[in-house]
């Protein structure tokens, strides 16, 4: 029994999916494969070895008897449409950020997916999966801190090639978005974003560092310093301030060193070093739950939230105020798909 | 050549002062006390065995012919008082902080000392004094992680017994205030302040923690979470992020043991603890200074500057939105003080 | 193209590889299995929902046609029989330590595998594929401690039920043998055993803790502490002294929590704990290697070499002295295996 | 009451003595000095603005009027004698280590106090006053890790100018060996010197690093790596291993960077920034306890147990063998002075 897969998109994250399902995941196998150069598909289906056909388009991949289950990995503007697709099929979808690029969009497919009365689509949220973000839901649940209050958090980068305008928000923090309201089963009602000096080490015209301030429906405030030039390396932080003691998300294990006057320790420089593993884990988990039937990662629900939430931020910072976060009561639908935040 | 000191207030930290000077500093001895409590004043100086007389006021003591230079140590309210008649007599005052309740009274000293035309004041802010700062203000200084862009703070304590009202704002955060724009050599142009998720664990009425935010002139943001019923310890923490890295204020150095399943330091319980070496130097640094006429320490204007900046946290709780903090100029008097942001 | 694995042995390690394989890791299946107690052998097919036939003997499960390596978790008295049976017949064999209960067991093991001309045998020593001791590697191989000089271990365990004798240095410090070779590119020389104060918390009659010095033919001196009733956890240490610097083995990594006066992370308690993903990656290296032909795991001759070793440390117990460790060259068969140390 | 010490020896630890009473500690004043080189006894007492007489020789010191008590710190051959006269005298005398070149020598000093029947010598080991070693001893005694069963140091210089021969064991190991047994409350049985690989790194002709391995008279084991051209630092180690847990000696504190991919603390270079505050903490407390007529640092017993323990690390490296260490019984005139083996 092995879970049939196609894959729409093969540019660098769809050749990673393609890479760890076929030699380091157990349970599926790569059947199918398209890309809008479809060039690159075939190179990577005879590099990888792949017993899988190259189709015209993400459609007729969807559409393909031979494939179970859907991997979208294509350009963003055109995940909303892939996934759509997927749903009319009754075929399980996992679906990287963005869901879609608008909440509007996001919203379809949530309407889609409880129209069709299953629980088909998965987000690429990829934290929730890294084993330091669940060593610390652990602790939190466990109540070692007490009630939380307050989340410290800082996401930094060493430079970010290509960032402009709003997308430390919408590409880097919408990753906060989702994990912290997994971390602490709860969601957002206001947002702020502050703008420190700005560093001089950034491309010309980006604001960076941004703080970002979210309120939460207990009351928890969370505030996040985004900082994607901080030259140093990649380094993700976050602590929970509870009512009886805090809790730190743990650090990558590295070795200690005593040279040259100084004691140190690495730090990562490249993202996908520090989360290579929850993709590991992400995947494997979709693929062994898709093969029960089962939903229980990130959902259409959450993609929707995040992109409301991104949205909120975008205009707080441009109004300079605290911009309030409205949504809908989430569906019912959506309860009991939550093992994460249930558990 | 010995100081010879008149301590104002017998309380807990004038008793303080008075073992530090007589038992553990070097150049200076207590000749004349007072208290509003006058058999606590012979008692103190009988069990320290002390050559000092008990006055039967402050203003005794100011004028007292054997008495060099003043320490004002009794209750807040009367600061402002003692310091103004040590200026009118022309002598060295060392107080504790506040000032004075008011900026208004901070600003009479401030004007005095002007006048009198040499600094007599030195305000007791003791971490400028602490080890840890000053490494950390010597890693910022030297440009180790770059120009500073942002700063995040904990202010943290077991318990606040007797705290109430903005005394987390007055009282607490007063210390953040001063170290923070010395560290930084820079003035605070905003306010805001947040109300986290109030603890079950502080007294009944008493909002905690705070989280205030401070704007700079120059841009640098800095978050303060100001936690005073915490529970775990006393526990300061303070982490500036510059463009090029971020320098965390040392913990103090502790056993690291490994027992039962965990790897544990101990964290500080009382903050007399954490900041007991701070005093010592504090005083040291303020007799040997006053001995050669000079006077480095915190000013009149910086405790000034810490009354205006405490009034607008005050307010910013009380709107929930951005309050502006206006200062004049500082006067050309403080300017050649200012050995430490200077240095 | 799938491995079809035949195991010797169902007991715990048995079950454990038996369950990766099957649900984790890629490239291979279960086909074959067999236990002295063939009943659990039949429970393990059934629940674990194999499609792997139970045979009679190891012999058996060696011989079958379907069978293309063997996994020996059996009894370890009886591994040295059936370690001889796959060369014999041509298969590969992954055998978990003891690779023979003595030096002169593994001396015939090597003789054979030389004999029939073609590597065939891997060790179980897994700490090679733990990510920590392979970090540590590569900071000493690329020299930033300089050449090493010392090694200082601990091999902590919270407690060892079931321990007597020398099992401390049969059992446990094996595990130290086998690595530090291979961490060094190194051989030892000599050994000396010493007999600390013993822990009142072991069972009565087991000297606990040893403390073992190796030399190694470079002269590196090797102190490792093993205890195994230390109470506190499971805990392994790994320092390497180099010309110009020190390297610590990584600690896991863990929530840093700050409660009740004190800073801690959590100590592992169960060994499993520690090395599971490293069994992971041992079995699936093993699997894609044999797949390709190769074999450059722990081989034969590292299993003779630490039986060499641990029965010298055995001896300098017994008589408190400096024991030599005599050893023949290695084979030029074993060199071109030797992908790790030669990396 | 002050009390009026005369200095014998202003070379650069004399000087900083000198300076330490003057101008950092309390109670105490320099009436007098001495040198071999007379100018700069002169030098010195004019730029410290010393109120002291200089004198012809460490005799005339001595037998000055003014001169309360006496601090030694001429070169090292010159000790024995001076420590003998200031006994001779009645005089309460602190001398810098060693107290004598032999352990005949300490014996003497040993015997000549006992006849004179009031303890009078304090050696200067400075690491007993150390903050990290009180810490650890604390936790100790306290009984946080179980009664102690093993110790593991590392005593670590960047590099030793001057030193030949044994010099690592009798001017750097010494430190250990007074520290360890007052932090154990225990006392050696035997030496054992391992030498490990060489450091190209020293210079030509010096062994660098040893191991010592001492036992204790409880069985404790300790194994110290000292290591005096390590290049990285000045770094002192020590690990208590106890039944039920292990201590660390704390760190100096430090400013944690994060810069250019690592996360880093600075290591000390100079031994004197590492043990600085001890000197302060150990003249401070010898010159109160030698005002109320009281002598509780380390001994001439101490001083003597540390030449018979040095002298017999010398003879294990020379042998290669494990050397017994033979120790008359502590005579009763000492035992009362050990308030910190007591305490």
């Amino acid at each position: 029994m092995v879970l049939k897969i196609g894959v729409i998109g093969t540019g660098a994250i769809g050749q990673d999916h393609i890479r760890r399902i076929t030699h380091s995941l157990t349970g599926a196998e790569i059947v199918a494969v398209t890309d809008v150069n479809k060039e690159q598909a075939y190179t990577v289906v005879e590099r990888e070895n792949l017993n899988a056909k190259v189709y015209e388009n993400g459609h007729d991949v969807i559409e393909a008897d031979e494939v179970d289950a859907v991997i979208v990995t294509s350009w963003g503007p055109t995940h909303e449409e892939f996934v759509l697709a997927s749903i009319a099929a009754g075929k399980p979808v996992f679906c990287e950020k963005p869901l879609a690029t608008t909440a509007e969009g996001c919203k379809k497919i949530v309407d889609a997916e409880i129209a069709h009365g299953k629980p088909l689509v998965q987000v690429g949220f990829m934290r929730r999966y890294d084993k330091s973000y669940r060593q610390l839901k652990k602790v939190v649940d466990a109540g070692k801190v007490g009630d939380p209050l307050m989340v410290h958090c800082a996401h930094r980068a060493p430079s970010a090639p290509g960032f402009s305008g709003d997308m430390a928000l919408t590409d880097a923090f919408v990753h906060e978005i989702d994990v912290l309201r997994w971390l602490l089963n709860d969601d957002y009602v206001s947002a702020q974003v502050i703008l420190p000096r700005n560093t001089r080490l950034a491309d010309k015209g980006l604001q960076d560092p941004h703080i970002v301030l979210l309120e939460t429906k207990q009351g928890i405030r969370i505030d996040t310093e985004i900082f994607v030039n901080c030259q140093y390396g990649y380094d993700i932080q976050c602590q929970v301030v509870g009512e009886t003691g805090t809790a730190n998300l743990p650090e990558p294990s590295s070795v200690t060193i005593r040279s040259e006057t100084k004691l140190s320790t690495d730090i990562l420089v490249d993202w996908k070093d520090r989360f290579i593993d929850s993709y590991d884990v992400e995947l494997q988990e979709w693929i062994n739950s898709t093969m029960k039937g089962e939903m229980n990662g990130p959902s259409a629900w959450d993609g929707y939230v995040v992109a409301v939430t991104a949205d909120a931020c975008v205009k707080a910072k441009e109004t300079g105020g605290i911009v309030p976060i409205e949504m809908p009561e989430r569906p019912a639908f959506y309860d009991k798909l939550d093992a994460f935040i249930k558990a």
